[in-house]
């Protein structure tokens, strides 16, 4: 099934796929890779979309959004929007306290703005529909220029614990947004990593996620920062583009090439790898290169397979003994799937 | 009176007017704005321009830069020129102590650099001549380029309590600098935010700024960090290019937007927004950020009204109560005045 | 003798100059500077180069790299490449301890990536070849475009102490890394400067390293941050861009002109100035404005001298005892000499 079929049938009430994360998303699947051919690009947006959102305590004590209820995650589901398109939220707070939805970068009414100051919060069991809208690029009637909405951007509670969100937060109360331009390329794989205080999407040393690919398969990583700790987020053996989209534009991009950036609490970024390239499969690492971080176990793997699955030099139990990082290859959290 | 007047009749040593900050702005004050007209931009530079600036002690304890005496706020007087001026600031320390004015980005001798080291500070009563250059950009006579002095920049004490002015950023002797290009797009309000340490602009949690704009106004915001502690600067609704201006230059543009930025102490950046657009009227917070900080009071509120004066959903004292930010809209320090 | 002949020589096991800090370059000396010629620019990559690498305990029990028994350094040799070039490193442990090496930023396979997880120390008294591989930006088949290698990149210790190579960064072994592409600018003198926790290239207050250079100089500085700690550069006097190379590629680089700058571990870039253009020459103090690290003395001396050698205003002992910064203008660590 496409992604936009995926979507719709979620809108519509379909049942979510019992594995996995699901999210909403409002672009077309890729069709089966070809390194020759143009990879698929995002639509011209416009739609109006409608989702469920539920705020809930997970089993673990911890709290988190999901797209149906009793399927909550930590990160919550990403949600993907293309400039020009609406989306209304109704959300329910299945929680037994005030909760919210505050969201970055797109556009909104004071009154979706998720803050107890504007009345956006909602009480244990009650409901309310926020909108979020999002626009392209243009120019004014003035003539000046207007930045569209694409961006790596991010949604979190703004009212648990205080009114600035921190127990929310901590809780796990956040999750990642995409919003694409109109012809920006799509991934075939997205993870998404947080650092929330010492944790990697709230899971801690020993716990932490693991990111899978294939040798040459076009992974986007959405990375956000929450809690109190500034960060710089490291991977080995990839690099990306500090811009927009972490993709240099073409020979005239100044933008700096990164494989490092200090970030701190509610910074969102985003980029796209071509898994192994130029350096091939194996177990490489990504982690907080704060150096009592990464020893206290902010570190995970990105495990790049070769096209007959094996992954060269990788032992699970040594690799978690070495680095500290995940022994559990479980990262369903995180994780997008598109079915 | 339009902006260049005010300059010229306070450099000839007129009375700035009795409320608000005064500024030094060599552009011209923009028309009435219009939706549908280009924005005014800044002219060439090139000129030579005099300002006398006063150190002072507060009565509070707190220290702060004037353009008169008996006139200092925190933080100081907006100075702002155009690529190719050169100001000579006569500069006196009416304070107790060693003091001094140093600058970011513009060029100076190293006598005009304000530390003591170069023996640029300057004793209790005394005064002294700095002088700022600026220059535009353009090719060397060996073909390379070469970067003009545009940008948003600062200006702070190098000497009182520490060799680094430790103690006088700590008490207010900081203000804000803006360079233009010619070309530049001129706002129709300025305003400066300072995070340093726990405070802005030197105020403490309940105390701290707001700011005001009606809907359609192009609002620049100054953005410096001092003191101890990086941050992360938020502002809801409302988004910026992570550039030289804050603006995107056109299509082409690869930088990053941005609503959430980490800075750390001595960065600066503008920028500039169109007050509520896309989003409306409306009581926006801005804040750190960092969860520590907003919950202890890094949080005030950017107030857009709708053209009849009324902003929907606020009520100043709601708002205090549930944002930890300021009940009092004195906005006067950082609040740039051109009259 | 140029920069390529002295590469090779050394390769070849020539002896290195015993004074200064010895650097592998790919690139030919600059000519006798002139200010209106244009300034030479690198070549085309494409070598196949071969180079040796110690890790050494030093004397006062830190440790370094260097490219011949008993010269280490701290920070480690300056290695440049340009996009094309491949690297093979044959590297000894000297040391009692394991120990490896792990760069940022371009090409190895798995193999060479330096931590313990992937089997990539080396034990007390081994040897093992690393091997760095850069490529040209370009096109990919599927017609998206491929960032290349370029940048300001660093190299350090991933397994001494911790599985993060805490113990080895702490101790001194990192270095810099720079790639060019074909027809980047080549700088007259380059300088490395690493915020390592409170310590600048490891020499803590009143011993941290002064730069000397003369007016007009074009000057390359690479700024590297390890350890624990955020922190902000800040030089007086002279200004950079944010992008790729520190340099503006023309008017429409829309990229912010900095001089103070938040980095945290890992972080790296360079960037190359005009040394006193526009300001002359000068005692131009360098530091983290961190107010705390600054006053515990992370300073230190960019000085810029007249073309008789002479620099208004400096007197050495004065200079210490104001900024906290070296007395002694030994700089030969973090100094790259071309000979």
């Amino acid at each position: 099934m496409d992604r936009r079929s995926f979507s719709r049938r979620l809108l519509a009430g379909g049942v979510v796929a019992a594995a996995g994360t699901a999210s909403l998303s409002v672009v077309s699947a890729p069709p089966a890779s070809s390194a020759e051919s143009p990879p698929p690009t995002a639509p011209a947006g416009g739609q109006v979309r409608h989702l469920r959102l539920y705020a809930e305590t997970l089993p673990n004590g911890q709290m988190g959004y999901g797209l149906e209820k009793g399927k909550a995650t930590v990160p919550g589901p990403l949600i993907e929007l293309v400039e020009g398109d609406t989306l209304h939220i109704e959300f329910e707070n299945t929680t037994d306290v005030d909760a919210s939805l505050h969201v970055h970068g797109v556009d909104y009414d004071v009154a979706s703005d998720g803050t107890r100051m504007n009345r956006g919060h909602v009480e244990p069991g009650g409901t309310r529909t926020y909108t979020w809208r999002t626009h392209a690029p243009g120019r004014r009637k003035d003539g000046t220029w207007q930045a569209g909405s694409a961006g790596y951007w991010h949604y979190h509670d703004h009212v648990v614990g205080t009114d600035h969100g921190t127990g929310g937060i901590r809780k796990g109360l956040y999750g990642p947004v995409v919003v694409r331009r109109k012809g920006d390329i799509l991934p075939d794989k997205q993870f998404t990593i947080v650092f929330n205080d010492m944790t990697i999407n709230n899971r801690a040393a020993h716990e932490t996620p693991n990111f899978e690919a294939t040798v040459g398969d076009r992974v986007e990583i959405v990375m956000i920062t929450h809690g109190e700790y500034y960060h710089t987020f490291h991977m080995h053996g990839h690099r990306w583009a500090d811009n927009r989209t972490g993709l240099l534009t073409g020979p005239d991009d100044p933008s700096r090439v990164v494989d490092n950036k200090i970030t701190g609490p509610a910074d969102s970024f985003g980029f796209q790898i071509i898994a192994g390239e130029h350096v091939g499969a194996g177990a490489w690492m990504y982690h907080c290169h704060v150096q009592s971080h990464s020893d206290m176990g902010m570190a995970g793997l990105f495990l790049v397979a070769k096209p007959d699955g094996t992954i060269p030099g990788y032992e699970p139990h040594h690799a978690d003994h070495a680095a500290g990082a995940a022994q559990d290859a479980d990262a369903s959290a995180g994780q997008h799937a598109h079915h």
